[in-house]
């Protein structure tokens, strides 16, 4: 099926494009009502995000209230974990946990990557899903957390303020992480080549914690093992290209390393200017970002300043996705998102004078 | 008198020293079992805190069990709002808190500078009764946070994930936001002012906060009051040069900005590389850090290892003050502490070649 509104793709191919697509991170989220709605419904976070038939529910639920350029499937970062056997699950009021987190040699080296046509496949048949509900209007993101963001939880067992359990391994013990980076990079990659196989028009991944290393262990842990994802990604599917977004939160300082491992875009954080990264990423990968998710705290008038901000820093041409530069706050007034999407669509036309139609 | 050891205050003019000073952020803390022992004598933190007896007794602590090359006055950053009147106090297992947070037009209209001398006496009488104490062995470091990062923590009440209020305020009603930074900026130049003169060797901005701000937003709300205090700051005391020290944590995209507001030396937190540092500002300002606080978790081999990558990564020459990257962990081995001052201690000659001794 031909995709009625491409806008996004093609920016994110550098291809001109009329005006600036926008999506937003967490964009099927708890700041939405019939969100909360449906969760409720589902009686848990995992319930909701292990059945198909909700998940394509709560993805499609923000495009019907606002005209986005994209919809990301809806799901958790850790499922990859959960099916390496990890046990997950959400303790009350706190964020996810792993019920065995990965610490000795011995379960180290036991590691596997999951098959995901099986293990995953709750997560393939909501990407079947979707895309049937979708019927062309937008194309659908699939995602995974980078191999280093993975194993953070996977070592800590949870979230952390510190990283102090991971960066003890790192610092005294760098073959086990390694050993634990090696299958995380297989399984991610296994992992978005299935989602795109079951219909995902493009991928993203996320290293949520990527910047919380130093710049040299950055490079050895992290990016290394995105780039060995990224290598592995299917560049086409059904003589389709899909194309590969790759975010870094706080990675702004390196950006030119992350726009060469081959990714189409780089996601940018809200520290660093559109205007800067283009210059030195040579203009030679897509841009998305990067709007503060603060700013949507703001009425309407500091909220079209904001983008007009952002937009007028990307400056002319094509090659920049809209976004924010991290997920949306759940407490954030839907009105607000319904202005920034007016926003972008009615301000960018102006940075893509270019254009010249089909 | 005479500093015994100048090293520190050498190095941050730039100027040949024999070997690189170490002094470590947070050094005189919870990871030391006197210093919980002194907390518990004093009953609460701000009591420990208000005593400059206390105050001097625990700042003394770490140089007696390591060699390092400066003391920091054992303060806390919210000394200045508190003198303002908004009432600090530390709920039990909590960070600070403020008990009457500012957010109306009216109470900011209100805000003023307080006169060190008279409101933060306890804390010049700290710095006095720590010179004397520390007879010449080592350089003091005064210090405060910086005019944005004691915003957030007057606008929000408190510590903060996302700092939603103050940011609200900041592109909701920037001109209030502007009004509180104006009198901060006074109140941190004229509190630093009077640490000097009641002895302070060095001067440290904390901005601990700044980083987590939009680059443009960091620019005209962080750095623009981070530098009039700069500016502000009295260079020389009895005809001694005192050296300032910037430090935005997350701030190393916008370190060529940072150089450049007069300050002698730039923080930096374990992000940047200290040789694209050097790059980028040209040499014209010392650069303190950058060892991963978590690296103090690992067996002697491997900080020593980490030391040694920190040391090579700056090169060869004076301008370089070791620190870690943020401030040391409660959790630390003081072990670790002992094993990374050695190290610097012995493996930093080789970088200082041209010191020919005075």
């Amino acid at each position: 099926m031909k995709l009625q509104n491409d806008t996004f793709i093609r920016a994110l191919l550098r291809e001109p494009t009329p005006y600036t697509p926008v999506w937003l991170m967490r964009q099927a989220g708890r700041y939405l009502s019939e969100y909360r709605e449906t969760r409720g419904k589902a009686g848990s976070f995992l319930a909701l995000a292990k059945s198909p038939a909700l998940a394509t529910e709560v993805t499609l639920q923000p495009l019907d209230r606002f005209p986005l350029d994209a919809a990301i499937l809806f799901s958790d970062i850790l499922t990859v974990p959960d099916a390496m056997g990890l046990g997950l699950y959400f303790a009350d009021g706190e964020g996810p946990r792993f019920e065995r987190p990965l610490r000795d040699a011995q379960a180290i080296a036991k590691l596997a990557a999951p098959d995901p046509t099986r293990e995953l496949k709750y997560v393939l048949d909501a990407v079947s899903e979707i895309r049937r509900a979708l019927g062309g209007r937008v194309p659908l993101i699939g995602f995974s957390g980078s191999p280093y963001t993975l194993a953070c939880y996977m070592v800590e067992g949870g979230g952390s303020d510190d990283f102090r359990t991971i960066k003890t391994m790192l610092y005294s013990e760098p073959a086990l992480l390694h050993r634990i980076l090696e299958v995380n990079a297989q399984a991610v990659a296994d992992y978005l080549n299935a989602q795109i196989e079951a219909g995902a028009q493009a991928v993203m991944i996320f290293d949520t914690w990527g910047g919380n290393l130093s710049h040299a262990a950055f490079r050895e842990f992290s990016l290394a093992y995105t780039a060995r994802v990224v290598a592995t990604l299917k560049r086409e599917h059904d003589g389709v290209r899909i194309p590969s977004i790759v975010f870094t939160k706080g990675g702004g300082l390196w950006l030119e390393d992350i726009a060469t491992i081959g990714c189409d875009a780089v996601g940018l954080d809200w520290t660093t200017s559109l205007a800067e990264a283009r210059r030195r990423t040579d203009d030679r990968v897509a841009l998305q970002g990067n709007l503060d998710p603060m700013a949507l705290f703001s009425q309407p008038a500091a909220i079209k300043h904001e983008v007009a901000r952002v937009l007028a820093d990307f400056g002319q041409g094509s090659g920049h996705v809209f976004n924010l530069g991290h997920g949306i706050s759940q407490f954030t007034p839907p009105d607000s998102v319904a202005c920034l999407v007016e926003a972008v669509h009615a301000l960018s036309p102006a940075y893509h004078r270019d254009f010249k139609g089909n």
